[in-house]
């Protein structure tokens, strides 16, 4: 359902009150055949949407995807032919590639990121920083593509930062009070940024502590502190370059705000081959 | 209305129902204040975007800027301080940052293009390449950053594209046909990918010609042959390196949807400076 | 899509909860046919929207138009057949009538003016003084009856008016502005109240500029002065006995505000013809 | 919350993302004062409503009426008066005009109507042919006009048609079952095309008796008959000429759908006195 | 459609996002079939709402009830049978038994009452004492369970409390003013306390009179007095003990607030019985 | 932002277009002052809810509780008072009772169970047999009530059930698979019906095992199996009677669809004290 609502939405966007030019231009009852191109190498993320975007706007469009989300494709590779009225062919285009491209950016950014690190126990995670109204759809991507999902808002995992450290008690109240307060399925989890307070987040009871800003060293060291009786993530400014080091501290998540923050879109397009 | 809409969408996505960490932390009536501040140089756009997130959570919240949109920000400047109720600065500082980081590297990457060709005549322009459901705003950060709009949607502008050429009639009869349907206010535009096709575009009178992939060469006699009948657009791969080059052909409009598709986020961080 | 939100909003008003008369009265699953008849002579306009009412209340239904949008129809007339279940014909049958016999009045009269003018270059327009929650309906009637549409919102058209030139800048920085700020898609027109404004906004090179309330006189001098340079409509007080006079000035266009806001519905009615 | 509803929707047609016009030529912080003044004569209704338009563009507006719902006006009167933002005056004015005139010209003709047969027993009462969207605020302006309203829809009155009877039971079975089934505040009301009819809608025991398109003896017969039982209504091509006439034959309602199907506005216009 | 609208409503509230658990356990074309089981004996309403729960999610799926909304049910009996897809069995299964058993609930305790005052005349009538958001329900398990509905809300019908005698005119005024103002389809009800109050209001000319908290004798008393001139409703306190005795006074209508403000739920249970 | 929304939703059921008695009767800028009484003893919970029913419809009410949320009250014991337009009171009364009296009944039901335990280790815990609509409010008021919460839907948090082992893999599996596809944030939590199952669930790393109708000597065992490598549920027919023996084994939660599913309203009256 929320996929549909979305679709629905950027719809509404770009077409508005009518497709102005198509709707007085196309016949209504004329079909057409046409066809989503790769024109760069990467993987795709979002056949399924394209079909939900075609379908909003003629309920009888055939999709046919030729990729199903997780391959990879070539320049030139058919991503998926899709049959129907004209009007809903060429009124859905601009929507279904804008879609298909960010989300298909996403899944071959993780996807590079992921193979990078294939040999380690980590998995790279995704966080919140999304783009407003498409985190669904985006982190969906980051699985794609081989990564995993932290929480998907403020309502289902707990995060205890610095600044709520600023604004309450301290990290053993903090996980304490939770603990009654948060869902019983629910796991806690607190941001630490040196090793002191790693070791007030293990004897609080911390679910998953969050190393902030740390450098690999350090890392290391807290991996051995914790041995196992929470989960590590690792956060804050990891570059690609420093991506197999800090896997190789033994922490269990990396998490990566420019996978979703800052996105080179896949470029497709999408070729009318008939009409009749 | 539009901005407070996305503004309110964007927190339902990250809050939902409650954001579980802070409200059971922080007291319900204690106040905070905090400060944006740019992490890295560049344009700043979406400014009131975070008053309203910050007001939608307290309504008694004081935002003061410190920059206006459209400004040049370095590393370390405070862009805005805001002061209300820790649970409201807490639950809104991430949909504030993903919507100021996001406009403000549209905005950043638009001045930078726009410098460049200040001595033409030329304007940049966006495309509808943009993120679903956040239109209106990525095009306000073109303007921000000196570019100017295109059309916002389907309903609001005429394009005739080589797929309506494929679906029908001629450019000639295409432009007959829609003078007489789309409102009087619309002007319309035709693609063309040869000189032969805009010598018909011309001839049928289009207000604005869109030249699509053409080689600089093709694009300078383009203008010579238009000679003012008709404005003219350069679409299609155009990159920065091009830009001068395709600028000084004497084109009206140079459209670049990697202004939108494809955003590098400014980066930009908040800080809580005390609760009280 | 918007028709549909348009007849779903209509039956929710008049349905709400529930037909409570009819959901009690008549069987869920028993079958009806019955016909929408003319009962005056006019155009008709909206035989698809009643399509969309019935389907609302039963996908099934079938609706056959025996007429279509832009004909003539004499009393007694049959305009449409509906089967389908006779919950659905009962209950969506005042809103189906509503609707058609709205858009059919505004048809009619806007055929009868352009009728009147057919020898004249000029077309006749609509305005914005459109039924709240109906403008796209009543515009699409006012085409239907030969009329075409002037810009249908505040969003997709500009026009500087007095009251605009009372809040700011004179006519020519009026349009300088606007020229930079809105989408490069848009028209500029300009409201001018003398042959002195007239030629400030030619001057500004506005792209069409409205004649208000001229006197026949003056807009034959106006069209003069113009000479082609910008788009002339007449706007007004303008009633049918002057029409004829006003187009033969050699305006483009003529705008008539009572098209849709002052509205005589077209009677029609709607019999049930058997149960089965 | 009604009247805010379609306010903002009909807010929400015009303006759309922009007033492009306004927004690009006025200074956010400009503040004017304008006045609502009547061009014709007539019964106003409407002036809160003009108070919610202009309060939802600036909530710091001041609207000052100087004419209630049902007071008479002259041309040039002074309707209202309104301070607040130049661009909230400037994007409001034809939402506010569009529902003002409409409404006044709906109170006008039913003041007119009511005002004929001010010495009768008879009330006018509207139908359920208005605007869709509307219904709420066309049936107050009947209201404002002195008329009396009829059922909001087919949720709240039961109405037993001669097309219930086509698919369904005699009208003595009808109005048993539906004592059964409807909410115990509900009166039940029966269309009857003879005395025959209205003899069995009497013995039915139908709190309203609805007399359909019978001529005036007829009507007088009904009145004798019924003696009191039940409530008459009289409905069906009651022009203003027949208006006295019927109402002397005693019975308790006429209903008139041209009321709200086939509207006059009222001329009223805004005008901007002066910015600061 | 508010059938709909509530099923959606509540899917979106309990599945969110993604039913996290079916969602990534089970393959999205399995196929399964499964019952809802009564565990309890009692009254079924609800089972159309079953099948709108299980087609929102899976469009094909079949279902097929055993027993009509009204019908008794024993421990062990099967009340219907659904095939579908597996994920929409296993996401739909919550809400449809929500709903269904608090239907249930409902239509079994006002099947109790009624049956034991089925020799006398009086009707068992709920209130306004509703599930805010499931009125529409509730109102109709009472009607399965053999009672009448009280008005639906305050828009449809007219009661004069206590509250508002304390807030304006008295009684005669009141019924007197509300005459000329509500729909002419809508009776009018008014609460007394006292038998000089119930004699003001026969007085007025109320169609219904609430005896609001009267003991039996009072009630017989009332009844003696009004002589059938107005209908009557004994409200408030009445217990099932003693039901019998006020429907022994003639009352017309016993209102019974507990029907839908404190029910007991009927145990069902949803079993799948095979995956294909 | 949640509780008004469902605020919202009730008065708009309730009230619909409006409150034919109250508006026809109550003068607009009447104010008045009123009570909530309560007239049995139990636990409040919602009286915040009630602040925002009575600002929805008049934004300057001025709402005084004297009961804090969690509090005791006892027959005759004033819960709040709040003073504002009559017609706010007295249209919103019974949304705000509704409200107030349901959640006071739910607190008071989960203080009686959870009292009875205090001794023990064990919480009480809530279900997903809530109110559809109401979830947020009645979770909210099981917490009030010293209870906690499980997950709010099927969002945010994992529950493998025996339905799902039906539909797919076998315990070991489907908790490995789970592990990798929903958020790091989220638990897993496994019902199980055997010592066998327990054992599986155990060695599969479930994050909680919930005892599915297990007998008090089975859980005791569990209870020493599990020996705290997973937390434990009890579920399934937990009577009160049963309650302290359960909570005695050792388990750590105890989760009573009752609570929410078959409620009992806490007595609560709304006077009106005076108007001026």
């Amino acid at each position: 359902m929320m996929i549909e609502k979305i679709v629905r939405m950027a719809l509404q966007e770009d077409i508005g009150r009518q497709d102005i030019t198509t709707f007085n231009l196309v016949p209504a009852d004329q079909q057409a055949r046409g066809v989503l191109v790769a024109k760069a190498a990467g993987i795709i993320a979002g056949t399924e949407i394209c079909r939900t975007v075609f379908r909003c706007l003629d309920a009888e469009a055939i999709y046919q995807p030729f990729v199903s989300d997780g391959q990879a494709v070539q320049p030139g590779d058919r991503i998926a032919e899709v049959s129907g009225k004209t009007t809903a062919l060429l009124s859905g285009e601009r929507v279904a590639l804008n879609l298909l491209q960010r989300l298909s950016g996403i899944a071959t950014r993780t996807k590079t990121m992921t193979d990078k690190i294939q040999d380690c126990h980590a998995s790279i995670v995704d966080t919140r920083k999304t783009t407003p109204g498409l985190r669904e759809l985006e982190k969906y991507a980051v699985r794609v593509g081989g990564g995993r999902n932290h929480r998907f808002g403020l309502y289902d995992g707990v995060m205890i930062k610095d600044n709520h450290i600023v604004a309450g008690a301290g990290i053993l109240n903090a996980v304490k009070t939770l603990r009654q307060r948060v869902p019983i399925t629910t796991k806690i989890e607190v941001e630490v940024e040196s090793l002191e307070q790693l070791s007030q987040a293990l004897e609080a009871g911390a679910d998953i502590i969050m190393l902030d800003n740390m450098d690999t060293a350090t890392m290391r060291q807290a991996v051995e502190m914790v041995a196992g009786r929470a989960l590590l993530e690792a956060s804050g400014g990891i570059t690609e370059d420093r991506l197999v080091e800090v896997a190789q501290t033994g922490v269990d998540f990396i998490s990566v705000g420019a996978l979703t923050h800052s996105t080179q879109s896949l470029d497709i397009s999408f070729d009318l081959l008939e009409v009749y």
